[in-house]
């Protein structure tokens, strides 16, 4: 079984003997004669692949009322992954999923650590620092550096904590922010098993 | 008494009689006879400033061990002027302080409202959205504006309610911010206040 996620800038292929990325500037998806299964976020390359017979677009096989209408595919099959879990997706934008007994109950998006990095210097000079990612929670802080971090970093702890859930961490981030929360897992290949698992329920193999 | 609050952007002056602004760029502060109190987080103005008998740098007066070092002067003077309260300046930046029976016990930095909706709108343009303030705070949201309304808004309330203080809204986007804080207090001269209390504990005048 061939399993690819379309991002802005990657294909990310998974096969049981291969895990690799192409970008999506250089990559030609003709250039694949197997069947490949595939989500895909970015509207101009699922045209492309929608004349391709032996690329297989898992989003038609969701039900989409559980979700809406502009929430990313990406987000939709990590919560297809899980039954009961808060999943944090640390990307370019940190989306944060909850899912309880099979349902979607919601979910928020929060500005990811590169974009809010940069929000804090463009607001000012003074403000231009890293994230504190070993910022103690429990006390405010008195200087700059940390009085960012725990405005990034304390203010989505307290919302992630609040709701009593597993926690799962994946994207690129997810190392970091397991610094935060010690007790999270951390899963890189979860909408690869949510993609799986559609694939399963439809006996698309 | 003639007071002036200077940021980056405008001189603010108060007096029992007036309440203006002038652009920081155009005025000359040569051109006021009498004696002003001031506070000034602009290091070019603050040097023009010292060279001037008639204004008076009010940040001198303060104890500043009680602070840090890169901590904005006018959350200083916010601070100064409270006893027991948390401070929500919302500007360019938003500035949280907590202080309790007149100690300063910390505080953090969150980017303002414009900063922030820049910031998303920046990391995709499927997030530009204006922040929805009637947000319903309890709800877990399923659609992309309130998506980035709860990241925002519901991660700075949480925690804003946690320290179980009055809260006080200053600053341009304090009207907004009072939506979500009903029991807040709005109070656009807190900074003023602080100047007043540390000219009377210093007999200045």
């Amino acid at each position: 079984m061939f399993l690819c996620d379309i991002g802005n800038t990657s294909y990310h292929f998974l096969s049981p003997s291969k895990n690799y990325k192409e970008s999506v500037s250089a990559f030609d998806p003709q250039t694949i004669e197997e069947k490949v299964y595939f989500i895909c976020v970015n509207a101009e390359i699922n045209k492309k692949l929608s004349t391709l017979n032996n690329w297989i677009d898992l989003s038609k096989f969701v039900e989409m009322h559980r979700y809406y209408k502009s929430m990313g595919v990406d987000r939709i099959f990590a919560v297809e992954a899980v039954e009961n879990a808060l999943i944090v997706d640390a990307g370019s934008a940190i989306t944060v999923d909850v899912v309880k007994e099979g349902d979607f109950l919601g979910g928020f998006i929060y500005p990811g650590v590169n974009a809010m990095q940069k929000s804090y210097e463009n607001i000012s000079s003074a403000l231009a620092y890293d994230f504190n990612f070993d910022l103690e929670l429990q006390k405010l802080p008195k200087d700059s550096q940390n009085a960012i971090s725990y405005g990034y970093l304390k203010l989505l702890y307290n919302e992630v904590i609040s709701h009593n859930l597993p926690i799962i961490l994946t994207g690129g981030d997810a190392l970091k922010l397991k610094k935060l929360f010690n007790h999270a897992s951390v899963n890189e290949t979860l909408i690869f098993e949510g993609m799986k698992k559609v694939i399963n329920q439809n006996s698309l193999v």
